[in-house]
């Protein structure tokens, strides 16, 4: 049973072949060609897979399924990506699209947060986790959640939109039409503007300058430590989790991050126990490993 | 199969006897007595028990099942009342304290709220709910979900504190450690205090002064509603729900309350569809009949 899986995102298009045990037969990334219409997009996602294929002496014929992850809001029951901002996809219908090249095939879409949740429960830091969260903290915010041993899809199908909580009533206003969201204060796109006055070009810049204790990084990096504890508590008091784990480019900051978050998130706590915050473990795979892992 | 609910709260404890059916055989409301220890209020309930079982021709032997409902955290494991401030509980071991009256009987503790969602989803305003939300706007802010059919009871068992997620983090300090929770924005408690300067006695006083158009009162009912439609759309973000069912002293302003709430709420919800947000419907009665209802 051989399977592909797809991370479509603004950066780059990620893709997976995989055996019956999800593990990797080939993979590839490419740049998401933003200057082409989402046709393009799904010829371009098609080239991929037959080069993927090729390398392993296999044709379409081969494949079973087909999962696609995508940022933005997705509608899983028509296989159509209502709408991804970053992406510039608006009622984009992926699935009928790529039926045109895998005709008869299984194609199901999932949003890339919650693939990248699956993708960990199935075989990252979730693992054997009854009920935990995954947060990306990326340009963007996304999350998941695993609620009795399974991934939660949001409550009428619409998913889960965990960056658009809310931590701060008097904060900006959002795009979903709500003011100060999660979002807001605890993305990449946080540290990296609160970083330009003070001469960083980007999240990584003041990440390692704070690790180099100058002042100027180093207070925006508590500042965003505060931001994220806040957030994480908030969360937990809600869901009592096993396991928070963090996922994106800003988690890559290691213990230098999750040292002062975890003492943060224990003073504000509800519950005062130590429920684990810890990295996520698939880094870039997680998104493909969970459009395929959803096909199952 | 004969059950008995309490729900001990601040001001009262209200108790009732159920057929199997979960129908009110008998169903009392004492005053809770403040001044006395638990051990005490532990024998007020078994004494009001008595009564209830005398008014149906019953004696103990008839007992199947007591289920305990209770402000604040619960250990269900070890039948313990953790912390309960407004009680002035703290470690209290109610189980086995009944457990001296009712000997070889089961007894189940269950939060409060999580109880009036039980009840709610059993044969209220969440009834055949697959995921919805109880929301209590009391002196407290309580919080109950059913996720997948069945109440969520925290993942690792303490339950939700729905109250104490963040609404505005640079709010006041909260006794849970964190600052500016849902509960010092939407309780009934915050509109008393707004409304007292303007010389409103209570939440009440409000509430029917801003029905009338006094401007004062008008002013603050409305910077309400948009604290609590915030804190719905926040909720509803992650959870997309069916149904957010909103119970408790404040609940009962009617359509005055719930027709701006539900416009502010679609206007900052991201997901654009029209939840149900709705009274709930067994006002006192929610926590006897949660009581019971969660040891079957």
């Amino acid at each position: 049973m051989i399977r592909l899986g797809f991370d479509v995102g603004g950066t780059n298009i990620k893709a997976g072949l995989f055996d019956a045990e999800m593990n990797y037969l080939s993979k590839k990334i490419s740049p998401f060609p933003k200057e082409l219409g989402h046709h393009s997009i799904v010829g371009k996602m098609y080239e991929i897979s037959r080069a993927m294929l090729g390398e392993n002496g296999m044709t379409e014929k081969d494949v079973a399924a087909i999962g696609i992850a995508s940022a933005g809001e997705i509608d899983p029951v028509d296989g159509v990506i209502v709408r991804a901002h970053n992406l510039d996809f608006y009622n984009v219908p992926m699935r009928t699209e790529m039926e045109k090249f895998y005709p008869g095939v299984l194609i199901k879409l999932i949003n890339d947060a919650a693939a990248a949740t699956l993708a960990e429960h199935g075989k990252g830091a979730l693992l054997g986790c009854k009920n935990a969260i995954l947060i990306a903290l990326g340009t963007e915010i996304g999350g998941g959640m695993i609620i009795d041993g399974k991934l939660y899809r949001g409550g009428l199908s619409h998913g889960v939109e965990l960056g658009h909580m809310t931590l701060s009533m008097e904060g900006p206003m959002c795009t979903c039409g709500n003011r100060g969201c999660i979002e807001a204060f605890c993305s990449a796109t946080w540290l990296k503007n609160k970083g330009q006055p003070a001469g960083y070009t980007d999240a990584k810049a003041v990440i390692d300058a704070a690790k180099n204790n100058e002042p100027a990084a180093v207070k925006i990096f508590d500042e965003y430590v505060g931001n994220l504890s806040t957030a994480i508590a908030s969360l937990a008091n809600l869901l009592d989790p096993e396991i928070v784990a963090l996922g994106g480019g800003v988690s890559l900051a290691g213990d230098f991050l999750f040292e002062p978050l975890r003492e943060k998130v224990k003073i504000k706590s509800f519950f005062r126990y130590p429920y684990k915050i810890v990295p996520a473990r698939l880094g870039n795979d997680a998104g493909t490993i969970g459009a395929a892992v959803n096909t199952v």
